[in-house]
């Protein structure tokens, strides 16, 4: 076998951790580092600007457990930072690797093109959204560095970052150390003791105990064991919106996504009428849960908040208890099972629309329904920020881990780009993006790299002419966006089919032609501008309640 | 007069300093700030995506001397960092305003939506691209942490941060302090003296003495000092392509840009032959100076760097000596005045292309030559990353300060939205933006703006297929893009005009049309994909010499 350089070594090993692509824009001093990655084992998915090369390795890495984005130093990697601090929020395993200056060059007191402040500068940056960085300035500790960085990666399922100098990257790797082994941290034993009888009382007492089942059992790979739990005891199980999926929507325990007034009311009332929330891997983030007041929804008494990072029944925490080994525990605890919880299963499955309907102007509600009667499962749904998030509550999806959006950070422009990233990592399955025209001006363009690839995802750009849910928190001219023919897109591209619709009739005949073709679809609903989904139409009503009731107070 | 609010004195503070526009996105966090600067006496331009409203923001800072970017929380100031950190290297003063969290919400350990690690994330991130940034937690000291970033910002000729939580924007703004006095440093009275003795004999000894009039003279208002100096003096100027256009192109002591090989050969000549070089405001940067070895190129012996961060003669350095009070003593200083000198005078008019030209594929010689004989003096040029800007070496403007690029950072993606930045700040001027088809497909999209609120850029799309400075350096299907149908835009948009051109004929007369209408113009000009810029085959040709040297040698 020939010796590895940095860069074959890199790719290699990447190749071996189960990464079958790269997501990328070169630049100067990241060619050679394409060179390396031309000839390696990945493929390379070039795009065309650095924003949605972030959110498509993110989408990826969501999807395969590692997700790599390539680009060049600062010109490429600061455009990208937007991205990756998403990934941070919402704990995606994420590598960036950018090229970078010589060392030979960084001892200078140089000029160099590219550079902002001092070399440094964009390491410096990233540390404040990696979990682990590294420069790979000596190819003697390359290797070394390299495992060091992906492998924090993967514990801590956050982003990472290595640097390659234009020139190391062309040099032979040094030592090669063994493979980093895995030290599973262990519970402190006497505080995880008092936890669980903690946590077997607070259940056994309870009258009507939940799991919310939240985005971090994902990323850590404890779904099974939650459901083992919510088996074994017959506890009913929501999701959020940030974990939406990662419990099939058809289990039998399972009830729809909770996210107080957002929430349909039926899985609402439940939650709220609950005594007794296991809080499973959980974001307790301010519009899933504190939206408007979670103390008064939720009953913090008797709250278990059980996460990576902090262990909490009601008024207590539990120092140095971990969150897999606390969930094995309680698999094997004295909780008494219950009997079959009468419970709703929500998102329903949706009702045809009827004749009257499919001829009426086709509203965000509608549109969800006649997409709910065509996802089957092995569709993957990626969701933008605004009201196509807030109406997909009520989308009914057929399998788990299917449905991907930045439901924490809620930054605009991701669906579009992770759907290119889902195409890659799933290349046998549908992809539909759901994203607002606002979302879509922002990052659209990239489907541009869904034709150039022959990746076939369904795109439907709901317009209703602006930023709509911003219209619904403080409207003004700064809410206007220019209206586009977005169905001369696919001629710009000189690939993939247009359709626009009106009706619920249009989308059903365009949605079935997608269906059936094997080219990128897109497909421009119009909907009235001041449409809203149900969802976001249930929080209007109770700002109103809230409004009447500080009058009355007032 | 009525009590202002946080937000009112903000924008009312701008309007104050000259600002006529701020360009921005709003986003939940930013939507009161939106609102006060809606009802103040500015105007709003509201773009698709971040990363081009750093870019507008920055050309009409640099056009201005002060820009204002207003973005929302993370989502939208970390999605604009690139452009910021383009205008820290290049010294641009450009104001960020971003909305952000209650100071309520800050003192609580809670996931609010945008937040990445901690609530201070993006001012960390900000301070490393900015000279001054706040976060306006309390309206008592608003007033003056407002005043405080801003005269930094004009100071020191960087950007600034300022972030407004999006209640305190609506709070009544507490003690206004007087506005600061700018106090001028002075050199240190014995050093000045012996650096001014040092520069008098250096220049006269010297034969041939050059000056080197750089981009920090613009930026600091110094560009008319320079001009004094070497009308007093007689002494031959060449700008960089940083500084290209801060001197008339048509002075009678201009040569023209300098840089290496890139430069026209009789400037190259000129300067390498020069045993005197007087760098004024110098950016002595790797592309433009050091490409393939300053060191022999210019006589470091003899070379005055003159900045606003150090002053050096030779080998010899001079501490607390300032620029500019430098330049005021150098200019009565008893240099000994030159006979008018014999130098070139480049760019040289072009000459119009012949019939037989004419009717060959266009070339990008051939597209400057063309584009040379039509610019005026109430026109301004912005320019992109890569051969387009190569190729502008050539290009002769006809008054100053009207050629606007991001040289020194060289980010892909600036030409378009800077072409909105200057549209907005010279509504007068004709703005044309010369742009490759690789970064046309970043930010190009933003021509929605320019539809949006009637602007009338002309948009010149170099199309050669790919990255082709990047061809040139290291080739690769990582070089590939799709090949677009670029006149469709004019389409997806609904507004102004398009056109394909692919000899000189047809460039010739979709230059004139595009000039006689008034509508936003876009030509796509189709050159030969192997094609590249006088100034980059030069580059080529010294490549090939010293590739044949090494040979000999090795």
């Amino acid at each position: 076998m020939t010796q590895h350089t940095v860069g074959s070594f890199l790719f290699d090993y990447l190749h071996r951790q189960g990464v079958g692509h790269v997501f990328g824009i070169p630049g100067d001093f990241a060619l050679p580092t394409f060179r390396w990655m031309q000839q390696s084992k990945l493929d390379i998915i070039t795009m065309t600007h650095e924003p949605s090369v972030g959110f498509a390795a993110d989408a990826y890495a969501r999807i395969h457990g590692l997700g790599v984005a390539c680009v060049t130093y600062c010109v490429g990697g600061l455009n990208m930072l937007n991205s990756v601090a998403c990934a941070y929020a919402e704990k995606s395993p994420l590598l960036v690797i950018t090229g970078g200056p010589s060392p030979v060059d960084r001892k200078k007191d140089l000029l160099m093109h590219h550079k902002v402040r001092t070399f440094d500068t964009q390491q410096r940056i990233y540390d404040e959204v990696t979990c682990a960085s590294t420069v790979l300035l000596d190819p003697q500790t390359a290797a070394s560095e390299i495992m060091r960085v992906i492998h924090a990666i993967k514990t801590h399922s956050r982003p990472g970052y290595i640097e390659v100098p234009f020139d190391v990257v062309d040099m032979p790797i040094g030592h090669i150390p063994p493979e980093p082994t895995t030290i599973k941290p262990l519970s402190d034993a006497e505080n995880l003791e008092a936890m669980l009888e903690d946590a077997v009382a607070t259940m056994n007492a309870a009258k009507q105990p939940v799991i919310i089942a939240d985005i971090e059992l994902h990323r850590h790979g404890l779904t099974p064991l939650a459901l083992s739990i919510a088996e074994k005891f017959n506890i009913p199980m929501v999701s959020t919106l940030l974990s939406k999926s990662i419990i099939s929507e058809t289990h039998p325990l399972y009830m729809g996504v909770y996210s107080g007034p957002l929430s349909e009311s039926k899985v609402q009332k439940y939650v709220e009428e609950s005594d007794c929330h296991l809080m499973l891997g959980a974001y307790i983030t301010d519009v899933w849960f504190a939206f408007m007041g979670t103390s008064e929804r939720l009953n913090r008494k008797r709250a278990m908040v059980c996460t990576t990072e902090k262990m909490q029944i009601g008024y207590r925490t539990y120092d140095d208890v971990v969150l897999e080994e606390f969930m094995q525990r309680l698999l094997t605890s004295p909780i008494k099972p219950r009997s079959a919880p009468s419970i709703p299963h929500t998102p329903e499955k949706p009702e045809p629309l009827s004749a009257a309907e499919k001829s009426e102007p086709i509203t965000l509600n509608h549109f969800f329904r006649i997409l709910g009667l065509h996802i089957g499962p092995n569709d993957t749904i990626t969701c933008d920020t605004g009201d196509a998030l807030f109406g997909a509550i009520g989308l009914r999806t057929q399998t788990s881990n299917n449905f991907l959006s930045d439901a924490y950070y809620l930054s605009m422009g991701f669906a579009v780009p992770a759907a290119i990233g889902a195409c890659a990592a799933q290349p046998k399955n549908r992809v539909f993006a759901i994203v607002g025209d606002g979302a879509f001006q922002m990052t659209g363009i990239e489907l541009s790299t869904a034709v150039k690839f022959g990746m076939k995802p369904i795109v439907f750009v709901i317009n209703n002419d602006g930023y709509g849910t911003q219209r619904f928190i403080l409207d003004g001219p700064f809410n206007e966006i220019l209206r586009w023919n977005y169905t001369k897109l696919t001629e710009l591209f000189g690939g993939g089919i247009s359709h626009r619709v009106t009706t619920g009739t249009e989308m059903e005949a365009a949605l079935k032609a997608a269906i059936a073709s094997d080219q990128m679809n897109l497909i421009e609903v119009v909907v009235p501008r001041d449409d809203c989904s149900p969802s976001l139409k249930r929080v209007g009503e109770e700002l109103g309640k809230l409004r009447d009731k500080d009058k009355r107070a007032g």
